[in-house]
Order: C-alpha cells, then structure tokens, then sequence
C-alpha cells in the first residue's frame, strides 16, 4: 500500500501522442514518420525521451525501422501489432476457425443492430464484389469482398468484436485473396447474407455463414491436395 | 529494394528473453523480477540495453514499475497485455458477446477434436464447480468454473482460440465472479455441455452455451435494474 504509482512519463506521453498519430491516420500504414529532429519540437521531448518511445513502438512493431532510410509505420494500432505476429504462428485451419466464430456472431448480432446506413453500406460492398467478378478483376473483388466483412462486422455495433476482427483479418484477407484465382464455384458476394441481414433472421444469417466457411474450408483441401505431390 | 533489415539489436535479444522467462512462468505474474546488476550479467548486456529492452515492456504492459519498489510482472504475453488493455475500453455486454461467439465455437470444436484426455480434465473441473457450488465456497468456485472453460477452449486443439481466449477473459473472469453472490439461479457447473462434449454432439454443445450466456445476459440486466435509482 505505500508504493506510489508512477505518473505518466514524458516517453509514455510521447509514445501516446505517436500512437494516436498513427490510430488517426495522420500517419497512414506505410508511412515515414518525420525525423527525430521535428519529432522533438512537435512533442517538446529530448532526443532520449523521443528514442526511447520510438523504440517502445519498434518493440511492439507499430513502428519499423529500415537503416539508413527512416522509421515507417508498420501496424495501425497496438492490437493490430501484436495479433499479426500471434497469427504468423497460426495455421490457414485456425485461423478460419476463428474467422468462423467471428463472422458468425457478427452477422447475428447484426440482425438486431444494423441501421439503415449499415444495411447500404452493406448492400454497397456486395453490389461491388458482384461487379467485380463479372469484370473479372480480382484485385478489386478482394477489396470489395473485404469491405463487405467489415460492414457486416461493423453493423453488429460492438466495438471490441470489430477490433479484433479488424486487427485479426486485414492482412491476411489480402494475402489469402490475392493468392486466389476466380473459379467457377469462387464465393462473388453474398446476396443470401446480406437478405438474411436485411430481414433480420439471424438463423438464416448464421447459416449462410456456415455455408461460405465451409465452402472456404473444402477449397483449402482441394489447394492442400493439388499442392502435395 | 536496397534498404538493408535490420539484425535483431541486443535489446531486442533481451527483450525476448525475458518475454520467455515470462512465457514459461520462471517470473511468474505479479513477481519482481531481478535487480539490474543481475539481470546485466544473466543477458550479458549494457546496463542501457537492458534498461531500453525493460521499458518497451514497460510501455506493452508485459511489466510494472513501482517506484522505489522495482520491476513487476504485469502480464504473461504481449497479447494478453494488449487485449487487457483494449477490454478496459469495452462494455460488459461487448465482453460477453465476443465471449459468446468464443464459447459457442469452442464447444463445436472440442465434440470433434477432443480427446479422453481433454474429456478427463473438462469433467474434474466440472466435478469441482459442483463441489465448491454445495460447500458455498465461492473463490473456488470461481477458479473452478474457469478451470472448466479454459479446458473445453483447450479441447478445441486450436492454439489461437485459446491464445486470444485466454488473454481477454482470464483477469475479466475472476474481476466478474468474484463481484457475484451465489443465488438460487447460479450456473453451477454445465453438466450438459460436458455431456453434449462427451457425446460428440456440436448442435446440443452450442445450444448449452446459447443457454448459460442468455442467463448471463438476464443477470447482467437484473444487476443494472437493481443498481438504477
């Protein structure tokens, strides 16, 4: 009961005032932050105050540094850091069986919650991965399709489930996807999904989801078994 | 293409060192760990590399620094420093609807893929649930009804469900239970569920979960009625 707590250090203030920076896209993903001169007069910290939040967010991997080039913003959050290296260990079954939970509990959830703005967004993202598959143009599919996810996710109105699956997906929806060739069975939207949102049914929803992991699952088989030799 | 990657630094190399004395329980939760003249001539590093590795753990949440008192262990992974941080943001209801699509797949999960093993541990904890249930002791009940749901996620054999399971509802688990009394409508133990598990039986598994996060739900509104003037 006697230990004081510490208050906020200047490098947690600076580290804070980073990561709000980059959460609010002053820094987009990609980015390279200013350099360590301009960082020190826009956070009013010393040069070893400022190394030692930058390093922090190295650590963590918010941040990355290339030698000689500058430092460049390597997640969009904490969370996002630390789940993308947790999923590096993680196999394409787990994952999906993740996605599954998730997915299914937001299209649920969605079907109490989702506004009229939910629903056009929603509609809006499955117009464009039908358009995109009809123009065959992958890369914009994967978009879509990825729009479409979080809009459902989005409309559950629960933020900590939308974090986590935003932190969880984004980086791997596009490297799933992008590894992905149309086919004649490819998932191009899904209009039963977005009816069942629509009417609320959150039993039909929730199958609907089923479907497309199982779907999802059968594929990742059949790559599995083409690929093994 | 001609940036070069950095080598792992030497505070790097401390920082996962000692995120692995962590990982493995060598410093458990809530221990201090070693003073820095020891730490310096475990890791064999500058007192400046080991202070910088210290306080990026420091930032993460994975240590503590008390003043005057020294160096903590705050969290068991960087994962569940992050996810404990982001659930002091959420709703109770957030919690529990994240909790619920977790549960519910876990349960689906664990008919396929547990093993007698799996089945011996879920049973034992439900045993203990009951036990600590008829001698009214609720600490133990507590850890009991935790052991049992950390067991049915383990069953599952999907290591990220339980990495990401664990890291939000261990702390959030005993912070709810141990504010509850017991009352005659007390989830005591899931008997249904480790019979629904034991049959192999996903749909039965799912809907006793469904069942026990309705009730909780229900409490949760009782308890916010009751508190409202």
């Amino acid at each position: 009961m006697l230990n004081k707590l510490n208050r906020i250090s200047l490098s947690d203030q600076a580290y804070g005032e980073m990561e709000r920076m980059i959460a609010d896209g002053t820094w987009p993903l990609g980015a390279r932050i200013p350099s360590e001169p301009e960082l020190m007069a826009q956070l009013g910290v010393s040069r070893n105050t400022l190394r030692e939040a930058t390093r922090a967010m190295v650590h963590v991997g918010m941040l990355e540094t290339k030698q000689g080039d500058g430092t460049f913003v390597a997640a969009t959050s904490e969370l996002n850091a630390i789940l993308q290296k947790r999923m590096q260990r993680s196999s394409v079954l787990e994952t999906l069986e993740v996605r599954h939970a998730l997915d299914r509990q937001a299209a649920s959830l969605a079907c109490s919650n989702r506004t009229e703005q939910d629903l056009e967004r929603i509609r809006h993202a499955n117009a464009a991965c039908i358009a995109a598959f009809r123009a065959q143009n992958l890369e914009a599919f994967v978009s879509a399709d990825w729009q479409l996810h979080q809009a459902i996710v989005a409309a559950s109105h629960n933020a900590l489930l939308l974090d986590i699956y935003t932190s969880l997906f984004e980086e791997i929806q596009v490297s799933i996807a992008s590894t992905t060739e149309f086919s004649n069975d490819a998932i191009t939207g899904h209009p039963g999904l977005v009816a069942a949102i629509s009417n609320r049914n959150a039993a039909a929803a929730e199958q609907e989801v089923d479907a497309y992991i199982a779907l999802t699952k059968s594929m990742l088989h059949e790559t599995a078994e083409t690929e093994t030799p």
